[in-house]
């Protein structure tokens, strides 16, 4: 994701710095006409924007707050975006200490899969103060197809995004449901797809996490699960933060660890659909 | 929708005969060519095609087994087509009853909605014997866009129906969390809408009922809560007699118990989205 | 069950005619004193009070309603005693129908297990008119140590025992769930049973469920699955038609389907345990 | 909690210096011979035994880690003992950061109302290494009438704590649920407690909880809602850290999330009897 959004920003003329823990990806960068730094705060020091693009919490907490983090070393006024599907916690953390840094902060997570992101047809969901998001315009026009400002806070952002991935994963799990209900009263899987697809639910998500249930082809993954289990998680979270309870997410979230325990930690999330097929007696 | 449906296969040449329990609706069909029953047996007498379109398996037990019912009427190798959205049970059980009189079943729910029927636009689930369904095709082309034949077993297709209206109920519950969700972190539900319908969620489902919970519009029923959750309980019934658990549905199921119990049984079944909104504090 | 019940009752000096399917059980109470009745309507025909303890609806709707059924042969003024486990509505039915006749209707299931039936022992929950309930009263002192009299209305009783069994599956599907969280932590199930049931949970569902849960010993079956099941899907059905959602008892109805198609109908209804282990990787 | 705790230990005899965030609460202790310290690392220097007792896992961490924590003027081979309620993923913490800094560390959660913790009548669930656990004994003794070493890991005493409130809050919403639908159907609920707590469900849990709820009496509040929120949201985590989908838990926390932002979260947490009573329209 971060390799292919990138390359649309070096095509677009600006220049780049880029860090990678694993030195070759960042290096695959090169002959596009990017800079590769050593460390993350090489990469930020100079930089008037910061884009970054991480798995997970704990990844973003130690680029930005570790030892030799970026929030040492991003000049004053320069603006951290950060892209990564983030909790809603962390977002509001790091709005609250680039601030005090005298930095601006951007969250501005993406929909889209890896080839949209390859096209630079992403849909960017961005939040932040006015001045900043102006100043990125350009950045977010280089990489997607839209953007939407959603607000001031920046967690905003990261709240849109994860009710996204909720949303998504609800599809996946009562698609599940409803392929074991007609699979165990003898209804070809295909011909249903077919039948959903052809009226109701023409959306993109139904086709696609619709096949790979009818096919039960849950590898290799195109989304992990574990991933699916965090967002939805963070999900979670952001809802009990706000005082929402969220029944249909508590029970894709016991899904997913349901998954994750019988050894689906790596399949596409799209695997809820396997365990809603185990559960009927339909496989084993 | 059953007047729509008449008039339909009227304007495609087919003589009929109609009966409503409220004969003034049937009257209506009078300028366009049909005779009026006083009763559904004198409707079903003479027949060779039987189509009921009914709101729920008592009325259709009523109308079918019922004294006077068309059971004993209905002629030997007629067809009773039955397009209400019953039970897995009783098209059952109408199978095997039409079968032991020497009459024809064919179970041939629809999708749509009412401009969709008026427009002969609607989807045509239809199960049983192959010949039967043959004898029927030009009343399926009659008055919908496409058939889908799902096999010879005529419940097939009310479960495949039943699955459908689980699968929107699904849509509109995730998105009255998700709208409560965003919501609570202060953004608009307006551009939320906006964004959701423009990103991933372009579905028809999600443009129609997300519109309706981002402006909380419930009132008047597109389709009544009450019919959600006979759905969604008929689909659990199914489901439970093909032994499927439905996790989202039973959270579907007791989030339209508890909208019923509020009062909202006559409103639209996106009423799911009120509850959502109560249940996290943002309406009482 | 029914047999414990009969014992007690010759030897409180009763004088009773009894019937069962198979004729053998029947049998086994000829030394005890009763007459062996060929049919129900022949055990019912001059009888004041007539007793059912049935499997289920359908058992307790063939008996009573079906052809040959003890409504036709009841003499007017008899009370039927229902002691069968079975839906609000069917006691409903039985109350209408049994007025309608001129008869007098009593539901009253019991709470125990097989020895406290044979230690006249239960705890009788009753329900219908007073008159009628008083004309009973020794019968329920000769079978149990106590007798709850909850009201006119026969169905009141019936939804107490509907409630009651929910709140021991209750007991069982969260045991399963605390077992499965401190297994994966790895702490002994043995010595965890022992702090729970001799600290917060004395009550003998804990021991009784808990050990069970502890060893893994699901058979043979004390109450079947399917039985549990069966109840808790009536129980539903009354919190239905009183428009109450009941969240806990529709995740133990998805587990005990996860249960039963995972081929553990037959085992006792705390395999529940034994899904919660599965869900969680513990065991396959 | 901890008031009648150290009273307790200085009746035993132990010598003992009491710090509290509320000075005065602390001074309460004075008179019973304790020694007051100005701060918590005042309170650790010269201690042989720590003992806290503090409401969350952000108390925890500030008194332990945060400035002039504990760790850093506890001595070397003095045991802490965390009798908190905290979540696992702290406590693991705690045992590895006082592991380095050459201290030992123990979790002794207790089970017992404040009435329990004065008269010494605690339940102690302690794990932690064999030695310190020991060295601790009479000091368990002192406040309890029982303790449970559940092995050399400390979390897991914090886990079998965790399970035991999860249990407890099983039960509350599960008696909520089974009152609204006995209360629907006409039922007294005085009555309907009177038959749970003579019949099946003697334990002092549901006696106490069917109290309140059939009285409606959420408040002043035994335990807070909010507390129960936290407690069921530690036990969440703690299974999602081991893999292990809870159902039933989930339900738990989206029920104490909706009575959480219909203002319920300083009311007693069997106010999910509320929630339940308003859900089907018993209560506004």
């Amino acid at each position: 994701m971060g390799l292919a959004i990138a390359r649309n920003l070096l095509s677009a003329g600006f220049e780049m710095t880029v860090y990678n823990r694993t030195r070759s990806r960042a290096d695959e960068l090169q002959d596009d006409g990017a800079r590769v730094a050593a460390t993350p705060s090489e990469a930020a020091r100079s930089a008037e924007v910061l884009i970054t693009m991480l798995s997970d919490d704990i990844a973003v907490e130690q680029v930005v707050f570790g030892e030799g983090g970026v929030l040492g070393s991003l000049g004053r006024d320069a603006v951290h975006i950060s892209m990564s599907t983030i909790s809603v916690a962390l977002s509001r953390r790091l709005a609250r200490e680039h601030k005090a840094a005298g930095q601006q902060y951007i969250a501005a997570p993406v929909f889209g899969r890896p080839d949209a992101a390859q096209a630079a047809k992403l849909f960017v969901i961005a939040a932040g103060p006015d001045e900043a998001l102006k100043y990125c315009d350009q950045i977010f026009s280089a990489i997607g197809q839209k953007t939407f400002v959603v607000g001031e806070n920046a967690s905003s952002a990261n709240v849109v995004k994860l009710s996204g991935n909720f949303l998504i994963a609800s599809v996946i799990e009562s698609l599940g449901e409803a392929f074991a209900l007609v699979r165990k009263h003898g209804i070809d899987p295909e011909q249903y797809l077919d039948i959903l697809t052809n009226t109701l639910f023409s959306a993109p998500a139904y086709k696609n996490y619709g096949g790979l249930i009818a096919h039960s082809r849950y590898r290799p993954a195109g989304f992990e699960l574990t991933l699916g289990l965090k967002d939805v998680r963070l999900a979670l979270g952001a809802a009990e933060a706000a005082a929402v309870p969220m029944p249909i997410a508590s029970v894709i979230r016991d899904r997913f660890i349901t998954a994750f325990a019988r050894g689906l930690g790596d399949a596409d999330w799209s695997a809820l659909g396997l365990i809603a097929a185990q559960d009927s007696g339909l496989e084993s």
